[in-house]
């Protein structure tokens, strides 16, 4: 492997210029940029170990921001970010902001201090004009500005899935139940791909689906269901959400599958090896951290690395909040969808 | 507040002696000591400002380090860590060892470059020879040495609970099944704890207690049941594993709790507002937390400081794996307990 000094002595310049110029410093003469860029590609000297050479310049510690490390779905995102960046040398920084728009500022300050070298944020707050492409910052599940990168599972689909398998599962009347940020965030998708699903199948669209933050959704359940007892499942747009709807209908007397069916969204897992068996739509957790983290290294590489936005498959976990399913359902909806 | 500064004027010293005082430095003349110290006084520069006076040495990191920080246990205890750590300024390095020795031993000599400020470490490994009274090092559920800081539950405590409460709850013959590690730790104070109230009773000890790495249960379980079908109960000597035990009874055509009822330790939750309905001993997270990160603050403020030992109370928290209480049981144990 070439080093930097290698690429010094190729290009006849002292390691102070080469680092300069893979740092994009400015008021480089042409030609002494020209001999480097020369040199880097005679010798191969290739972008990812363009960090390893400015140790002075890094601290080899990428923030991973969080609304709470204390939720299973953000735990085990956490975990594999960890791992992937520790196969790099890399240090993985928790904060868990909790609501404090200030903690997030906080962590995007001590980048510009070279504190850290990236940031990788499942973030909600106001951060809009703070957001650069200069930034080394990678968004899950929220788009900010084509300057900047973001990883994200289809969501959209995930939704249109959710209602599929409901109607697969033999519900007549699925209605929706979650809640939005007022920052635009990619995890709206899910209401719309459930809602053209509905439409898709002429059915009405119940639904609540509320500006966070929301005091308490089971009031607005019991309403709904008091409008609507037709009601017979529920798209829940997040696994926890699923948890409280699930102990609500008990108290209200439903029982789960039997009366109402519930989905949710996350497939989020108790640990490594205990799923928590309720039917949801699964997050790729483990490949979403993994572009995350390969995009903040290749940012750190490169700061002029143009913005990628990456979405990954989402798939349906079969669980016991769900009926068995019957062919029947299955074979009319496929006929449907295909006409 | 007096700062460095002031101290340095007061005593007629340059600031890197005083900086060299509060460091412990040696090979400071006893005149020049003695100013200092009479300088500090003075002043009331108290000890925990002592820290923010040395921001060169400092790195505001204290490193957590533990097994897998996706499990809702460890996510909770990170959790009460940061925010603990984040309301004196510090952040929080999460390193997830997974088993592997040398990424532990990369964190302690982040220390030694001062890279960090402190470990907070939940560990099984072999790590003896490397932590001395030097580091500043607070072992969470292990004892190492007298020098060593260390937090932990009332393990011994909470073994004896786990037999009583399942006593109470009309256990006949409750058995216990855990792992241990080749390290000495406090966690193995929950057998014996279980073991001593049995004794107490008069009852026979079934116990699955297996040296580490336990490669299935699940056998171990089916013979001990083959050969004492009168097993009436558990004790699991953590909640992840009363999830394994709890799966493995319903294979076997056993319901929980009407035949076996089961008891877990841990009180693990699946996020800031969804406890995981099981019975178990729960450990005071939010305290231990606390209680670590006073530790470790108080370790890098003074470096000689003497190690402490603190042991925080356990609770039993009734869930839906074991029976409705009956008061007859209660009273026949009390009185026992009594005489």
């Amino acid at each position: 492997m070439a080093t930097m000094k290698d690429v010094a002595r190729e290009a006849g310049v002292s390691l102070g210029t080469v680092s300069r110029v893979i740092n994009h410093a400015t008021g480089i003469k042409p030609a002494t940029l020209e001999k480097v860029k020369q040199a880097i590609e005679k010798l191969n000297y290739v972008p990812d170990q363009y960090a390893r050479g400015l140790k002075l310049q890094h601290s080899y510690t990428v923030a991973l921001v969080l609304p709470s490390i204390w939720n299973p779905f953000n735990a085990e995102f956490a975990y594999h970010v960890e791992h992937e960046l520790s196969k790099h040398d890399y240090k993985m920084l928790v904060c868990d902001y909790d609501d404090d728009p200030q903690r997030e500022l906080a962590y995007i300050q001590m980048v510009k201090e070279n504190k850290i070298d990236a940031i990788i944020a499942i973030t909600y707050g106001d951060l809009e004009k703070y957001i650069n492409s200069e930034l080394p910052f990678i968004s899950i599940d929220r788009y900010y500005k084509e300057s900047v990168s973001y990883v994200a599972s289809e969501n959209y689909k995930g939704g249109r899935m959710a209602a599929e398998e409901l109607l697969k599962h033999g519900a007549k009347h699925p209605a929706y139940i979650g809640s939005y940020n007022r920052f635009p965030n990619d995890t709206m998708k899910r209401f719309d791909g459930f809602k053209d699903v509905l439409e898709e199948e002429g059915l009405p669209l119940w639904a609540i689906h509320e500006l966070e933050p929301v005091a308490d959704f089971k009031p607005l359940l019991m309403d709904l269901l008091d409008k609507h007892p037709q009601i017979d499942a529920f798209f829940c747009n997040t696994d926890t959400l699923l948890y409280d709807v699930n102990e609500w209908l008990h108290e209200r007397g439903l029982r789960v599958p039997e009366d109402i069916q519930l989905i949710g969204y996350d497939g989020m897992r108790l640990d490594n090896s205990h799923r928590i068996p309720i039917s949801t739509i699964a997050q790729p957790l483990e490949q979403m951290a993994k572009e995350a983290v390969k995009l903040a290294l290749a940012k750190i590489a490169d700061p002029n690395m143009p913005a990628r936005a990456v979405y990954l498959p989402v798939t349906y976990l079969e669980g016991t909040t769900t009926k068995k399913i019957s062919q029947k359902n299955v074979k009319a909806l496929d006929k449907k969808t295909e006409s």
